[in-house]
């Protein structure tokens, strides 16, 4: 992971957007540029060096992570007071500061109230803007090392499905099915789950968001199981679809325009294709088969450190894939009060279209 | 759950800060005024009423939980937007409108991005204003059905060292204990763990926030266990500190002092006591002990809706305590590369005292 090279391109684009520093405070963002993995953390990047503020807590956590992400030019400060504001008093004492100083903060993480502590304990030592999410996009583009590290993630989550596949069982609640899937990831090195798991049987899989619930598999239906997990920092997410009992040709049909939806939108996903055209293409199959105002949510988002990052696959989206990213393509259709399907995989966006992580045969498995 | 009182206790508090309404933004505060619990929303609450914006997603489940929080002056409102957006939106169009008009925000909780974005929604139609914490204060009493959840909750809790102590032997993985602990937990109807689960073996023991990870429990040590469950929507918080081999003299001493430091807090926790005083009881045990600079954390903070709530523990804080407060006691003693020892109860302030939920021995268990 080249720690070095992310900072040197923030460094480039801050100037280019006419900031003089950007205080980075979104943890996440802080860990892709300095390796940094504490709960309290600001860091002040700049042309002239970087300044990493955090607690007495992480002391020793914060060298050796800056030290094993080889980036030579931040230097720490150990601060009592919250790290934005060890920033702006910091800001204020220095013999350079003028009010013509435009320091940049992350508008859509920093709070309203730290970014008002801020400006007043700069006291009239430069000036706070909000700056554009210059690091989410640079993370939009994942590095080989970031890539490797999500294919585990992956590969660790997909194995969950086989212990979700012995579990199914009718009259077996749900949350017993998730709770062996968890386990298992735990015994597998995740650091935790990336999301709180889904496991949605019967009419409740038409719950888009159908959290694991006491609720006990029914002898007949569908059950939507989606979940990921948290491996060396990065997450995982797949959704699977099984029926328990035999399926009527009904439910076979929904979940043939499910898988095809899915397969469409996959096929579609190719360097300069834009984020909407993706979803368009899975949309265009469900409404070839009047199934498109069952689906009710967009077609997937980005991954990485976080479980939901940009791009967003849904309609209006202009932003173009490039090689590198990392996506979820995961339609789905639910029909309120009788049930739902979703089909869900992780894919990376290669030179010539796209490679899909761990691919597995995705027929309808019947228990 | 007397939600209707809060929202009318609410208005009274917007009006004594001078405000026209608050908006509330901040989930847990939302689900604690008016029972909503999706993952979007914002609560505008006035004295005429208040509105809840939500997404199409929530549609059924909005409409459902309000019922059930008997809240009859709550309306609903449906909106593709972020939340925020509409609530600007919607203020934009009213007829009562004017730059007089002061809408609250929470400051610790709203992005600063959205609270321009919200200003600018707003086209004039009133002030945009950084509002106290007014829920979290109210928040920090609670009403007898929150203390009755957080009492299952840490039963739940506690029910998990049993497993704990089965599961700890020498050559075990931190991670193998935590795993069996959080299934447990699950199948015993928690939604989920309320932190990443601390199994900290041996010299790990000294790192206060060692999550289990795949280091094995040495033969001889500590092995600090803290955890806790959510059900139901409140969180438990219990650690426990076992010793796995005979345990040294010095060892048998170190547990010793922070026990007593820890029964000490506990018995300063009355009506009327600051914060600090209970935090300084505890330090008072570890400085006669010359321990005292090793306790590197505050004694404990407030738990409900979320693991960390209002009031701290800590030097300078004071906050009084009043009858209906619930939390955590836990001083702890680390000595860098050696051990370390916490142990740790939630208890209710009564009116005379206060109460350890779920009390059990806290002799040293030696495995």
């Amino acid at each position: 992971m080249d720690h070095a090279g992310r900072l040197r391109r923030l460094v480039s684009a801050i100037d280019e957007h006419g900031l003089d520093s950007l205080l980075v405070t979104h943890l996440p963002n802080v860990r892709y540029l300095c390796g940094f993995t504490g709960s309290a953390a600001a860091l002040l990047v700049a042309d002239r060096g970087c300044i990493l503020f955090t607690d007495g807590r992480y002391r020793i956590q914060a060298r050796e992570e800056i030290a094993t992400a080889k980036v030579r030019n931040v230097r720490i400060v150990i601060d009592r007071k919250a790290p934005v504001l060890a920033v702006g008093e910091w800001l204020a004492t220095r013999r350079s500061g003028s009010s013509r100083v435009s320091v940049g903060v992350e508008a859509e993480s920093i709070t309203a109230g730290m970014r008002d502590r801020l400006a007043s304990a700069m006291k009239g030592k430069g000036r706070v803007r909000s700056a554009p999410p210059l690091v989410e996009r640079a993370r939009m583009v994942k590095d080989a090392g970031e890539i490797l590290r999500i294919r585990r993630a992956v590969e660790l989550g997909a194995s969950l499905f086989r212990t979700a596949r012995k579990k199914i069982r009718p009259g077996v609640k749900e949350v017993e099915v998730a709770a062996a899937m968890e386990c298992e990831a735990r015994l597998g090195g995740a650091e935790g789950m990336s999301f709180s798991t889904i496991l949605a049987a019967g009419a409740r899989s038409a719950v888009v968001h159908g959290r694991a619930s006491a609720a006990r598999i029914p002898r007949r239906g569908f059950v939507v199981c989606d979940f990921g997990v948290i491996l060396a920092g990065y997450c995982s997410d797949r959704t699977r679809t099984v029926h328990v009992g035999h399926p009527s040709r009904e439910a076979r049909h929904l979940y043939e325009a499910v898988l095809e939806a899915q397969e469409a939108a996959i096929a579609a996903v190719r360097p300069g294709a834009t984020a909407a055209q993706v979803d368009g293409a899975a949309r265009r199959v469900l409404r070839q088969r009047k199934l498109a105002r069952y689906f009710t949510h967009s077609t997937g988002h980005g991954l990485g450190l976080e479980i939901h990052e940009a791009p967003r696959l849904a309609a209006g989206q202009s932003q173009k894939l490039e090689p590198g990213m990392v996506i979820t393509i995961e339609p789905g259709v639910y029909v309120p009060g009788k049930w739902g399907v979703r089909i869900e995989d992780v894919v990376v966006v290669t030179s010539s279209g796209c490679e899909v992580l761990t691919p597995t045969d995705k027929e309808l498995v019947v228990i």
